[in-house]
C-alpha cells in the first residue's frame, strides 16, 4: 500500500479541505492508500469517518510555517508540519508527499531534505495548463529558479518530457521553448542559447508563443522560472477579468441575466475545463523522491486529484527515466 | 494642421483597411489633419470619398517591406512604404508616422531615422491593457528589447510615466514593476537590480504580479521587452481560448444558444471592453519624434484610433518631459 504524507495544515484555509479531500480520495479508489497526515489532531479528527480510520495515520504537530513567511526561514523549524512531513519521504516512512503550504518553503526542503536526481542541476515545478481543444499543456519551471541557464532549461526538457511520458502516458510528447517568436532568430539570450541544445531533443519542436500554450500544438512548453510565474499568473488574471466583467455586465439586464441562466450549463462546462483543481497540484521535479505542491486555496477535489497524482508518480519510473536521459545527453554533450 | 505619415500598405490585409480608418479619423473629427497616404494609390484611390480629397495627399510607393521579412533587411529598403513614410518624419515633412506594418521593422527604422530622446538608451514599445475596473495600464517594453538592463528598465519607467500624464492626462499615474511575487525580495537578478533604482521614483509603487495587470491597481507595468511579449501574447490566448471554448459549448445545446443570444449585448459589450482597437496602437516612446505602431490586423476603427494617438501625441510635450525626467534622474544618480 503506498504511502502519502500530506502536509494537513498548510493551505490558505486551514486543515478541513486538505482532510477532505483526503477522505475524498480514499472513498473513489478502491485501491486504497495509507494517508499519514501531519497537523493538530483535535482540529480535524471529527472529519474522519470511522470506516476510514485504519488507512489513515496522524501525525500531531502543531507548528505551521506561515504564508508569509521567507522560505528560507522554513529551514530551521524542524517542528513544523511541512518538515516533518518530508522527513517522511526522506526517512523511508512515506512514498511521497502533498502539500498546500508555502510552496517556496515546500521546494527548498523537499530539493535538500530528499536530494536531487543523479544529474540533474535545478528542480523543477511543472504546472498543468488547459488548452482549448480539450488537451493539457505542461509548463516548467513556475517560480522554482528565477534565474536560469540554458542547461537548466534543457533539463526542464527532458524532466517535462518525462512526466508526459511516465505519468501522463503520453508516448511521443512534443517540447516547445517559449519565446517572443517562433523563429529560430527570436528569443532573448537565454532562449537563443537553450533552442541550440534543445535541438538535441527529437521531441523539439522549436520556439512556442505565449499563445501557444493553450491550442494544443504543444505538451511541454520550457521557461525560467520568473517567466513560468508570469505567465501562470497573467493567464489567472485574465480569466478571473474575464469572468469578473460577465457578472458585471450580467447584473445590469435582466435578459441577459436569464440568458446567463440558460448558459449555466456551459459555464459550469467552461469553468471545469479551465479548472486547476482538476488537475491536482504542481509536481516538483528532479527531486529525489516525489513532492506535489498544491495552490493554497486547494479545495477537496483538487487535493483528492494531487494525492492521486502523487501515487501515479511514485508507481512509474519517473526519477530513474529522468537520470538515464540526462546522462545519455550530458554524454553527447 | 497636424501632418500625419501613415504607410497605407503595411497592414496583413492590404490597404483598405488603413484607408478607410484614415477616412473614418477625418470623419469624426472636427479638427481636420492632414493624412500623407505612403502607398499605391490604384489600390485605393477609390475609397476616398471627394470631400476628403483635399485632407490627403499620397505618395505613390509600392514595395512593401513582408511581414515574414527579418527586421534588419528594412535598412537597405529605402524604397519601401514604411521608410519612407518614417523619413516624412525625420524630414520635417510630417509630425508623427502610424503603421500596421511589420513592427519589429517600424521600431528599427523609427530609431534610426528619428534618433533618441537625449539621453533615452533604449526606445520601447507601450502597449495599453484594459482593467476589469474599466480603466487601463500601460505595459513596456512589449518587444523591442529582449534582454535589458536596470537602468533601461529605469528609463521605461520614466517614458510610461510621461505618456500617462501627457496624453492620458493622468496626473499621478502609478508605477509597477512586473516580477513574481510583490515582496521586494521577490524578481529576478534583473528586477531586483531595477528595484533598487526605481525607489528614487515617488510614483513607483513596488513589485506587482500578472494578475495585477488586469485589476487596476497599477498605471505603467514596466518590464523587459521578451517578458512583456509573453505577457501581451499569454492574454490573447488565454481571452481567445475562452471565447472559443464558449462557442463551442454553445453549440452543442438549444438551451445555451438561447441563453447565448439574451447575453448577445453582454458578450459585445465584454468585447468591447477587451478590444485592442479601442485603444489604437502602441506608441514608440524614446524615439525624436513620434510613431505609433499599430496591430497587422487592425481594423478601421483601430487605425482611426490610433491616428487620434499620434495627434495627441505631437500635441503634447511629452518627449520634452522624458528628456527632462531622465536627465534629472541621471544627474542623482
Amino acid at each position: 500500500m503506498r504511502r502519502i504524507a500530506i502536509d494537513a495544515m498548510g493551505g490558505d484555509f486551514g486543515p478541513l479541505p486538505i482532510v477532505d479531500g483526503t477522505i475524498h480520495a480514499l472513498k473513489k479508489r478502491k485501491e486504497k492508500f495509507n494517508a499519514i497526515l501531519v497537523g493538530r489532531e483535535a482540529a480535524f479528527a471529527h472529519r474522519i469517518p470511522r470506516r476510514f480510520a485504519k488507512y489513515i495515520d496522524i501525525i500531531e504537530c502543531d507548528d505551521v510555517f506561515g504564508m508569509e513567511e521567507s522560505a528560507t526561514g522554513v529551514l530551521k523549524r524542524k517542528q513544523s508540519t511541512i518538515y516533518k512531513a518530508i522527513d517522511l519521504v526522506r526517512d523511508g516512512q512515506a512514498d511521497a508527499v502533498v502539500s498546500a503550504g508555502h510552496s517556496g518553503a515546500t521546494m527548498s526542503l523537499a530539493t535538500l531534505r530528499m536530494g536531487r536526481v543523479d544529474g540533474v542541476l535545478r528542480p523543477a515545478i511543472a504546472t498543468m495548463m488547459p488548452t482549448q481543444v480539450g488537451s493539457r499543456s505542461l509548463v516548467l519551471d513556475v517560480g522554482a529558479n528565477t534565474d536560469c541557464k540554458a542547461e537548466h532549461l534543457f533539463q526542464f526538457a527532458i524532466m517535462g518530457e518525462a512526466y508526459f511520458r511516465d505519468i501522463l502516458k503520453e508516448e511521443n510528447p512534443r517540447v516547445g521553448l517559449l519565446a517572443n517568436g517562433e523563429e529560430e532568430s527570436k528569443g532573448n539570450e537565454l532562449t537563443k542559447e537553450t533552442f541550440k541544445l534543445l535541438k538535441a531533443l527529437p521531441s523539439f519542436k522549436g520556439n512556442v508563443e505565449g499563445s501557444d500554450i493553450f491550442n494544443g500544438s504543444t505538451d511541454v512548453i520550457v521557461c525560467d522560472g520568473f517567466t513560468g510565474n508570469i505567465l501562470l499568473k497573467t493567464s489567472e488574471g485574465v480569466a478571473s477579468s474575464i469572468s469578473l466583467l460577465i457578472k458585471k455586465n450580467i447584473k445590469r439586464s435582466p435578459t441577459a441575466l436569464t440568458g446567463a441562466l440558460l448558459m449555466r450549463r456551459v459555464f459550469k462546462l467552461l469553468k471545469k475545463q479551465m479548472d486547476y483543481a482538476e488537475y491536482g497540484g504542481a509536481p516538483l521535479l528532479g527531486i529525489d523522491g516525489c513532492a506535489i505542491i498544491c495552490h493554497g486555496k486547494s479545495n477537496p477535489k483538487a487535493i483528492k486529484n494531487a494525492i492521486y497524482q502523487a501515487i501515479s508518480f511514485v508507481e512509474s519510473d519517473i526519477n530513474g527515466d529522468i537520470a538515464k536521459n540526462i546522462a545519455q545527453y550530458s554524454a553527447k554533450n
